[in-house]
């Protein structure tokens, strides 16, 4: 038991290490007959790579994915899917410099009171670069979910105190925050360009929708929906919050303001609002997902800060290199790939149940 | 698959409905040898069980725990745990006038949608009272979490909009909110009280916080200590949001401000501040577990609103009957429960990847 | 994780000692819409308890059934069943004088080494008792599998050297030790009431038929159907080999004789012969599943046998009491529900890859 | 979910297709720690190897193993363990002819049933080539096994009618059908050379034994180690039937004889024969574990056989090409490989529920 898996019936496993020989995930449950190209996949990983523009680190990654299994003659087979990254040959001899220190706000130090043992090159397993395999996986997940006429649209919703409020989903991939707000998006962007300046880092929160979900789907309990797409945004690198519809606004609300009375629209059940983000007693009502998580800012910053050595020194670390200054933006593709996963699955979890 | 489960190496699996002849839990996963009596149950089911004071429901529910299986002369076998609580005979005609109405907030439609039939007394599985079980299986996983000296603190951080700022542990128990900050207390059960006049309901924020936890807790990638966490509270009826540490503060947080600097302090390794909440990188850090769930108003309230019937017709609902106008305070066992078998399952996980 | 659970999509959890309060099994995954009742849950159990008859052991169960959860109305709800049977007070009293020494055979000595302390009382949580669970949730199972079609069959093909030739299977209830070959079963009965006058007991194997198992049913590799139907009855107590199809006959046969030629009927794929049991690549290919498994002779015998104490002294026993002398004719209930339950399994299992 | 899973603590999952572009697995649950290089693995590789000798195949497979991650300064990281076999560039062309005809004794039409696509080219995902994963995950499985002083022992038992009768364990891997009785390893020689000359094929039988596996292995109900060791060996290709111990012998032994009697031996429990095969109530009492397992014969035969295409059309198939007269020889390593890796599960399992 390592972790390394999540979902039930639509199940994917990753491995691999941000400076080791690659990257992969193995897809299960994917049914077969499913068209799937690598070019497929690689667009999405194309939306998570670094080195996109100048709010993202300048660090390049060619991130070339391959399908080694599960895919015959352009389709899916219904067995394993196993995709492979292959890490370009990278230097990490700039990590043997900081091997025995422990980074501020990395997983460093908790790697080794676990396992007493860790590839320090570049957080090896705790980096983000396993996100690799989420994201492909998440591709896939799209194309099922697309059969079932579901969408996932993911953005930035706020970048330090800078929140968008005038929502248009085409704006998304304007601009280089992904933000839906092209006036928030300018000063996100300033934001972000000043504080790398100071070598510092921002927060930020990402807001994923889910379009056309059916009612029905989550299982009462402990596998509800949105404890599912909870555990599931909550398991990406630094994030630190997750909500759903309302939030954490419904503290402060009613009971009369915070309910979603019923109607009916086109004979279809529906809710006049949606402060429940399509999710009640943890089962999708058929009206939008709305699931916020909020990054905290980077950790890796080029200031100094107190620290401890390995051996348990006092020591003092600044940590050099080109990383993003709001990891935020970066992580809007992971958020979506994560709640395609955890939809897919309980879609066809759900279908399963109706038997 | 039904969703009933939760845990791995410490697993448990609730049944039953409100309205019907029992509810019970099993416990996979206990190791032999403990001490267990029903009274130290009860303790905890007395804790959670309506009826306890002005501010809640005043239906009364005696809750009677009864350990099925797995105990031996006073100590636990190391095989499956049953306990069961039968109901008491409750009255379920009053459900017969609404059971074709869909009650705003709660999950009538969706399980109809989910399943096409529903035991409608009393919400049936998707009843609060489910968490009976939830609540017996945390009070064994309390007593093996005490063995390791790990203790767990649950209390109410805010009613509405009285947050509690000076937080005195020792307070908790003194006010029947379960607030620790006593003059906060008794402004939230003003707000209470009034709301209940009102025939409506208040949301809350609900915070545990876990001492004496161990670095090292915590799987890398999917099952982090977070990620588990955050779900086994979003799994909970009436939560819409979890963080962990600072949470929702980060996205205004520079990375300077929010990482947590590393020191010696008797000979351990801590970090001077607790932004993260205890886990680094998905993994517990040694400080202070720290986590924070918001419970939106009751959705059951004494007042009109608009719905509609399960063949599709506009009605109004009024849902009458002795509801808690806050459920918030009555989370807080329940949450200390999910945080408990979280961290024990987690505990004996992580000793299992030592071996 | 305690290892009493089994199946994924239809899944079966049991808790219970011989001589605790009671026994059980939560079932997960039983759709919600299936008409079941209380009786048709005890006729199973009634065909699996003591002393039916001159051959078993005149000890009385009563193993009344109590459906306290998933069921509303005379039908399921999707939910977690819950079946419980209530043990009658039984006298333990003689396990007292005999909970220091190992019985042959016997797990006694197997867990205490696993768990360190155990319920002596009747063999506790290892005591056959336990199958009340499988039995009743494979009547569910069954009926599941009834709305599909498929029929399962269980009798004794074999006890001690007396084999089932001329198979008839409306003769198997016909007579107490439920062979399909009257002739054999005068035999079978005979052999049986010999060893129960000299204190000993017999061995023998039982078969399993399912009809109208469609094809497809099973996965590759590790989930086989062989595999899972292996594990399904090596569960059981006393059982110590599985074969499918000609089993292990196909050692001693070639290729030519062995492979099943394919052939059409009715315009359906068939096999001339079927010496494969119905099962290829571990995917059901719409013949008849034929599994066989051998039980042991009863370990309990009224003998004088060495063994050892607790306490690593050098002892006799002699098992008194009122045991089977021929367990495998009591195991047949057993070994169908077993089979219903992995069957019910990999039909969602399969239906669910094909969405 | 696809069943390409085996295990819990120490747990597997292989991935891809006999002539896709590899094959691989990942290895979930190893400790940190373990030294580990390709070579260990390679050595394991070998043995599986096809064109060993005489009696197996011709065709040259390179099976190179690559260790893509989990694995840093030749140690261990606790993180998954990626291993991959890249194809080489293998003529399918052959099976172009056959696509459409299904081959009696193979999963062809049962993977058409289930999936209705299928990458026909060498049996695809139900090609023998998956065990390369298995056998390496096996390798580091017995490493681990090897630190606790656990030995697994895997030899021929049986081809066609002739049955090793003297064992000499030093004797398996100095003769090309690795059975432990030169004498008989001269028979079986014979006998498979005269079927491969007559196109046709044998079956015969695997022995496993495993040597120092402590007692308390395996758990209770439904998860007994001898029930996830026939499981274990059930999913390997070609296996019709397993059995512990005496096995299928039992049916015609009294409980006086088969019984094992405890005694004393250096002040351990003991027990005086070893029917049981090391295994009571599902759990390891300290004696040798004893696993047999029946390969059918090859399906691949070289012999005209009736068969219907997948069009339902009446044909008529003969298989060409290299392939194994007799099968079970190579599953030697393979079925140690299942042992192996099902011990370690539950040697991790067992300490975990002794916390």
């Amino acid at each position: 038991m390592s972790g390394s898996s999540f979902g039930k019936l639509f199940k994917i496993t990753t491995w691999g290490e941000s400076h080791g020989r690659g990257l992969g995930v193995v897809i299960e449950g994917c049914p077969a007959g499913l068209p799937i190209k690598e070019s497929d996949i690689q667009l999405e990983l194309n939306r998570r790579r670094t080195g996109q523009s100048k709010v993202t680190t300048t660090r390049k990654e060619g991130d070339q994915i391959q399908i080694m299994s599960g895919v015959f003659k352009g389709k899916t087979t219904g067995t394993p899917i196993s995709l492979l990254v292959e890490n370009e040959d990278a230097d990490s001899s700039k990590y043997d410099l900081i091997k025995d220190l422990y980074r501020p706000g990395h997983a460093d130090y908790t790697y080794d009171m676990k396992y007493g043992f860790r590839d320090y090159r570049g957080g090896g397993r705790s980096s983000a670069r396993e996100t690799v395999g989420r994201v492909a996986a998440g591709a896939i997940a799209k194309k099922l979910l697309a059969r079932e006429r579901i969408k996932i649209i993911g953005f930035t919703r706020q970048v330090g105190k800078h929140i968008a409020k005038n929502i248009d989903y085409k704006e998304i991939e304007n601009n280089i925050v992904r933000c839906p707000d092209n006036k928030i998006a300018e000063k996100m962007i300033n934001s972000i360009m000043r504080a790398r300046k100071k070598g510092d880092s921002l927060g930020g929160v990402v807001e994923v929708i889910a379009k056309g979900v059916p009612a029905g789907l989550g299982e009462p309990v402990f596998d509800r929906l949105d404890a599912d797409l909870a555990k599931a945004v909550m398991s990406m690198p630094a994030v630190k919050g997750v909500e759903i519809g309302v939030g954490f606004q419904s503290a402060i609300m009613t009971g009369s303001e915070c309910n979603d009375v019923f109607a009916m629209k086109n004979k279809k059940v529906i809710t006049a609002t949606n402060n429940a983000g399509g999710i009640l007693g943890g089962i999708s009502n058929g009206m939008d997902i709305i699931i916020r998580l909020v990054v905290k800012p980077t950790s890796s910053i080029n200031k100094a800060q107190d620290t401890v050595t390995q051996q348990g020194k006092k020591a003092e670390i600044r940590v050099e290199g080109r990383h993003d200054p709001c990891v935020a933006t970066r992580a809007v593709p992971i958020a979506e790939a994560m709640v395609a996963i955890t939809l897919i699955d309980h879609l066809y979890r759900n279908k399963s149940a109706q038997l």
